[in-house]
């Protein structure tokens, strides 16, 4: 990156917005990682325009750009080396527009995660992606890693959160589809492009974010169940004695929950800690009083079925935090040493027969090993946190093959909701075909035929 | 396309698979068009294998491929011409899997809707895509055209109820993304290049689709509203009054209602005539009693508040039956001589100024028109019925061009729901950019780089 070069950059985006030297040190690379950024250069442009020039300027330079968000993601997605600029959406903070007719934000792609939230709840609206990084994370990077979190069931991915969106791609062209609009059939949808690709085939700027009516009531419980068949019905006597509206419905396997409701851990067990599941379960209704007496007949009849074992209702809002607040403690996983947390997505009717594989293939390798499960199950998306007391690259490697490769026979995915990055990019093969990724590469060069956009991320 | 051509073509699906000659014109080209199609053979592939072949087969000669569904498309996406063959996935009729934990169905391509809602509900689950053509269009029809309908609002396009999808390229390379999972974030999302580009990037296969867990109870009443303003403020009371989770927000103005409850129509007014605006509003929860009660609660709220002036509730399935049957019949537009029929979506609170504008246009250039308006007002999807009393081809380009115009300056679709085909490929430009008008063909070119499939389509 020769001093011509950021010459350009600073006449682009002024004095202020270009971080250079020993201060592009000073920062983190991730709020998770301990090393700094790698780029030689930080630019923060403050608008699409710029980010426009910036992209222009690069292509043309042939410079590779990282886009940085709030650096929160968990699969490297956002790591740069030395010879690539980092171009920081920070500075793109306005909120536009809040439509409460349209039920619609628009905003620039820099704005947090909490801030929409906020924003939203101030206009007596909801948008309801929620995940903990919420603090930190950007709607930008959100939308490019299509985030989870625990309410998909009910209102789906970031994806299904976005009605409009306006990206620049490689050679600085601003593709402005801000559509408002639920219905809009007007030729290709050019926004899921640039949704979940990582920042690989374009920049997002702007978004336009649908927004919910907030819900008026919450309704918790905690069940034990003694069989993953009775957990599998539960989620259909759920649903559908709530007519589809379930809001979660997360899953703890004993280990789990064990874990995080055993000293030191600040919980302590609502229901005792020798059933094999335990289920949250919610559900956000419109009257709290009918809702609670639908909810609990719901619970009763679960219980006069012999689905559930045992269940505590949350009576109040500490209650339920308090509920939450074990299925959320996921920082008790360090308790077990070096470990790793994955995050794959299977059909629910496969997951018993995968654990089980998964599990053998440790047990063939170490005498001792972690193995605990928790996630959000009617995605099909579990969280394994896997360990073997040691920390080596090859017991690592090892330990990734182990729950990976079981998911390939069944359609499995190695990242249900956290990408793939630069992490995950050796295991794409185990849940994308040949053909797909060779399509990925297409798409790729012909929006960026210089790779210049995150180029190494997803594939190479 | 010569015999040597047919004879490849024949030997790769078999005889009884292939009509040629003059048989291809004892078929019609739609089923709301008299004329024959205008391919000059139509093949008929039994599986995803053949179509490769097929496809591969055409690429290579250079023959031009238009897919035909169910042909009930309203913007000629499926017209082809003499040079061109046509490709019917008539014959891949299977049910493959249906997942009643996953809640999945898994399909080709060319069962019809109606058989996916009957076979949802025979397992107790629902498939919540429904409209008018259901008993002749495809799913995978439904699905490259993202097909609409009138629960959009509770339960998205046909885009949000697809999970995973195979489709075979122009040069017969097989892209199998069957997902089952509502999280899957490794690499590109595939699925979504085929879904509503009208079988202009590859032909879809097979399907998974998202089924739903059935709603028990039904709460329809027909409402009427005397200013705009109202209407607007009775769509969020019912939404939020409802957590977010309205079925249906049908706005019919006063022409329509007077058109379709006026002798010959066969519907008697439920309310008087003489309001501005109509609504059908639905609401599909999970208890009868309770949602009746609450339904009911919110109407009397409204009334309290003086949104609605006067309403009508369903007492039962027949008196629901009716109220939509004031709303479904659209045949009555017929009464008013030669119209068009058109598909527009804005936002909401644009909808009174565009409407005003349009109709100014028709008052300048016509001293009689008919201008009939009603909707899905939720999506911002209004249909607008339009007559002049000629339909000579200037006049109906004229009545385009004064519906479609006024949509440009406020972000407004031209195809809310009904794609773009051959019929609004002139008026693309009113709804997307040229930027991304460029970027539809830079896909277009890479991914079926001899333009054999649906050329001319959407966009030139």
């Amino acid at each position: 990156m020769n001093s011509e070069f950021l010459k350009k950059l600073q006449d682009i985006s002024g004095d202020s917005s270009l971080i250079t030297g020993s201060s592009v040190k000073e920062r983190k690379a991730g709020i998770w990682i301990d090393e700094p950024i790698g780029a030689s250069a930080i630019v923060r442009p403050k608008n699409t325009k710029e980010v426009s020039q910036i992209l222009a300027l690069c292509n043309e330079s042939k410079v590779e750009v990282v886009t940085h968000g709030g650096l929160t993601g968990l699969s490297q997605g956002a790591i740069a080396n030395k010879n690539q600029l980092a171009l920081s959406t920070e500075l793109m903070t306005d909120i536009e527009e809040i439509d409460l007719y349209g039920r619609t934000m628009t905003t620039q792609s820099g704005v947090k995660l909490q801030t929409i939230q906020e924003v939203s709840e101030q206009n007596n609206m909801f948008f309801p992606l929620d995940l903990g990084a919420r603090g930190s994370c950007s709607i930008g990077g959100n939308a490019s890693t299509n985030a989870g979190g625990n309410k998909v069931i009910r209102y789906g991915m970031t994806r299904e959160l976005i009605l409009g969106l306006e990206a620049v791609l490689a050679d600085g062209t601003i593709i402005s589809s801000m559509n408002k609009m639920l219905k809009n059939n007007t030729g290709y949808d050019l926004k899921q492009l640039f949704i979940g690709s990582e920042g690989t085939l374009g920049i997002i700027t702007k978004l336009v974010l649908r927004l919910k009516e907030k819900p008026s009531s919450e309704n918790t419980a905690l069940i034990a169940c003694d069989s993953f068949e009775k957990v599998k019905k539960l989620l259909k006597h759920f649903d559908s004695g709530l007519a589809g509206s379930v809001t979660a419905f997360e899953v703890m396997w004993k280990e789990f929950y064990t874990l995080v409701t055993t000293a030191p851990a600040k919980s302590k067990p609502p229901i005792r800690q020798d059933y094999p599941y335990y289920i949250l379960v919610e559900y956000s209704g419109f009257d709290q009083k009918i809702d609670s007496a639908h909810f609990n007949s719901l619970l009763e009849d679960g219980l006069e079925k012999d689905l559930i074992s045992d269940a505590v209702i949350a009576k109040n809002t500490k209650e339920r935090t308090d509920l939450w607040g074990i299925r959320d403690d996921v920082e008790q996983q360090f308790r077990l040493g070096p470990i790793k947390i994955f995050d794959v997505s299977l059909p629910i009717n496969d997951m018993e027969a995968y654990l089980e594989n998964s599990k053998k293939l440790f047990a063939e390798k170490w005498k001792e090993f972690h193995f605990v499960v928790f996630g959000h199950l009617a995605d099909g998306n579990l969280h394994i946190i896997a360990g073997v007391n040691q920390d080596d690259k090859d017991s690592m490697n090892q330990i990734e093959n182990c729950v990976y490769e079981p998911l390939r026979d069944i359609n499995g995915s190695v990242s249900a909701e956290h990408g793939i990055g630069l992490e995950k990019l050796p295991y794409l093969n185990i849940s994308r075909n040949e053909e797909e990724i060779n399509l990925m590469r297409t798409l790729k060069k012909s929006l960026d035929p210089n790779n210049i956009l995150n180029p190494g991320k997803i594939f190479n």
